[in-house]
């Protein structure tokens, strides 16, 4: 039996972490970083960063293990269920390796593990189950509507939190006055009606390089366009996110 | 001129915070808590003992005003916004008996600033203008999906937050598979079929007090009902959350 503890870190800001999620860093035997490979984005060095700065010779506790590769050739829920299926394979491999068992094996979450994140599906696969312990972290989206100083809502009215892929396919959510778009590799926005909406867009939210940009959705659409490109091609990646609004007619 | 700071503090367990907030606190020349008056629960305690967790002798920082009553006798939007215009009035004063112009004021907000609170909107009346500072805070909902240890979206799929009043005004949002209801002194899963749905509760998420129950609503409405009750006459408050989630037929 091991304690697995999904620790919410925020967005890449180590003043983004919590006391809790410090203090779990500094109590935790084990940490697993995942390792996506050459080209490939996977913040390893910004949570290596993490842990040493909430812990003295934290690096000693830290075990990378490389990530399996997501088959995105075929239907896409598929895929991340084989691809989730792979991971909790490789995580068993892991934590059996470093003898782990009756310890405590912490993961760094990327924003909050609640919200569109992997590691708490990955885990209920385990065999034999872990006792699970969950520490909220500060999403991205809450550092975007900081960075713009915006409540999400309207006075008692409801939003919803979005995809890309679900703007693209199913369009404005019905009956949605405010979105949040997050897992957006394609300004899916530009599939709507840029009269009718206003956008707070953030890029890189939280960290040194962040990139803020809002108004009407048709004064800039161009303009994050561009914004996005540019830094993408600078950064080699990007990570981005979104609030839309309908205007009031 | 001000610069004003609005703190996301987490809901009352001091290891919420972020050590971006903590050192907000510590950098803040003053420290603006409000009171509600007797027989109301204000919170004004906690945020006190916030204070006193990350700053030596941060009383002295602290001044305490009186929060205006909110007119609940007419519409509900018109009565929300008197009240914030009342209470901006009472931040100018308070800001001007300090004589704290050109100084750092903060204001400790419950959870984030940027969900179902009026900070962010009561700053906006502010005149002059204040220089606005927003930090994130670990929200209810996030405390409330940790200590469940669920996700709140099912894979890729989107999820709508609401409020108790919309769920009873206009029923169960078009279109959403999962909701998060917030704001509801009144229980009002209650108007929904019970067959029809999970349900995650909690109540004082995050604080010693917790409370948690999950379960199909038809297997554990009744018994919610009832704790909440009991709860409510122990402590002389309280403050709940939930998920729903529409069950696969």
């Amino acid at each position: 039996m091991i304690d697995l503890w999904l620790i919410g870190i925020g967005t890449g800001n180590p003043d983004h972490v919590t006391y809790e999620a410090a203090q779990a860093i500094r109590d935790a035997d084990h940490i697993l970083i995942p390792r996506k490979g050459p080209g490939k984005v996977d913040l390893a060095d910004i949570r290596r960063q993490i842990v040493s700065k909430f812990v003295q010779d934290g690096a000693s506790k830290i075990t990378e293990f490389d990530l399996p590769v997501r088959d995105a050739s075929g239907f896409y829920l598929e895929g991340v269920k084989d691809w989730h299926d792979a991971i909790a394979l490789v995580w068993s491999e892991t934590i059996r390796s470093k003898g782990a068992e009756g310890q405590k094996v912490a993961l760094l979450v990327w924003g909050d593990p609640s919200l569109y994140d992997s590691t708490l599906r990955i885990a209920e696969r385990l065999s034999p189950k872990p006792n699970l312990r969950v520490i909220a972290g500060i999403t991205s989206l809450q550092v975007l509507t900081a960075a713009h100083a915006i409540p999400i809502n309207r006075i008692g009215a409801p939003f919803t939190v979005t995809t890309g892929r679900q703007l693209r396919e199913n369009g404005w959510p019905e009956g949605a006055d405010t979105i949040a778009v997050m897992l957006d590799g394609e300004c899916s926005f530009t599939h709507l009606n840029p009269q009718k909406y206003e956008i707070w867009w953030g890029a890189f939210v939280g960290m040194p390089e962040q990139l803020l940009i809002c108004g009407k959705l048709s004064d800039v659409s161009d303009k994050i366009l561009a914004t996005r490109a540019d830094a993408r091609k600078d950064h080699g990646w990007i990570m981005d996110i979104y609030v839309l609004r309908k205007l009031v007619a």
